[in-house]
């Protein structure tokens, strides 16, 4: 698969089926399914005016269908000063797994941070996921264990401002 | 200490006391020290042209001191096809801990989240940091434990180049 298989960045009517995969990830990792019109508003993301900071790249079988995809977008270090590669997703479908398609995309991940000139990548998967986790390995990408939190903004006691 | 302490954005003048706080934040975490030129880069990144998207608040104590510091930017989700606020750093001196300081930052946090028109703030903590954890835990805050990756962007075997 892995001869016949390409990596490229995905066109706008790759939409549709890039939702399905987001869908298919966000379900592999036990998260809520995705707000209806995530389409759209990916669109904006991506495809939108100015500069779009997310880019999506998609593992493409020799049939044309999508079998899986990647996402980044530069993030922000404080402890460096500098802006690194944040690799938001990386997902295959069952079926396209252990074919050397996760290798594709990762190397387009890099070849990415590299054309942005910058110099780390950085990731997390759940600490369940072993396979993922085995595979990072494999690549000589160094791990910690986090806590990783969510909380709405909004505040019940209002939120102060500041000058 | 919570009466009288105040939480506002870094000005550039605050920049050395800020690299102390960020080189005293890495050591606690156990990470390598800040590259020389910190407050260099963070100036940069803070109070440079265009709309810089990292922000810095500090606590600061009635005699003027810095007691910690909190930065956050607008990261991309590609789950929900928005942005939300990753707050990249929260740290407080040993000596200013349990006063209210980490209230009065994560509210400004908040805060600058609902100006930015943001709905959500992630963030990470180590695994073994259980002061953190309690106390975010008391904020309400969800979380999962995930494994965070770091990879530096050059690749032995050349990267592939997209079209």
């Amino acid at each position: 698969m892995n001869e016949d298989a390409a990596v490229r960045h995905a066109h706008p009517e790759d939409l549709p089926r890039v939702v399905e995969l987001v869908a298919e990830h966000a379900a592999y990792e036990k998260a809520a399914p995705p707000a209806p019109g995530l389409g759209d508003r990916l669109a904006g993301l991506l495809f939108g005016p100015g500069r779009p900071r997310l880019r999506c790249l998609v593992a493409v079988l020799p049939d044309g269908t999508l079998a899986g995809y990647a996402t980044c977008a530069p993030e922000l270090s404080t402890w460096d000063g500098v802006e690194y590669l944040h690799m938001d997703c990386l997902y295959l479908t069952e079926a396209s797994r252990g074919h050397g398609l996760g290798a594709l995309l990762m190397a387009a991940v890099r070849a990415e941070a590299h054309a942005l000139g910058l110099t780390e990548i950085q990731w997390q998967t759940p600490v369940w996921n072993e396979g993922a986790i085995r595979f990072y390995d494999r690549l000589g990408a160094t791990s910690k264990e986090k806590r990783r939190y969510t909380l709405p903004t909004a505040h019940p006691d209002g939120a102060p401002s500041l000058h």
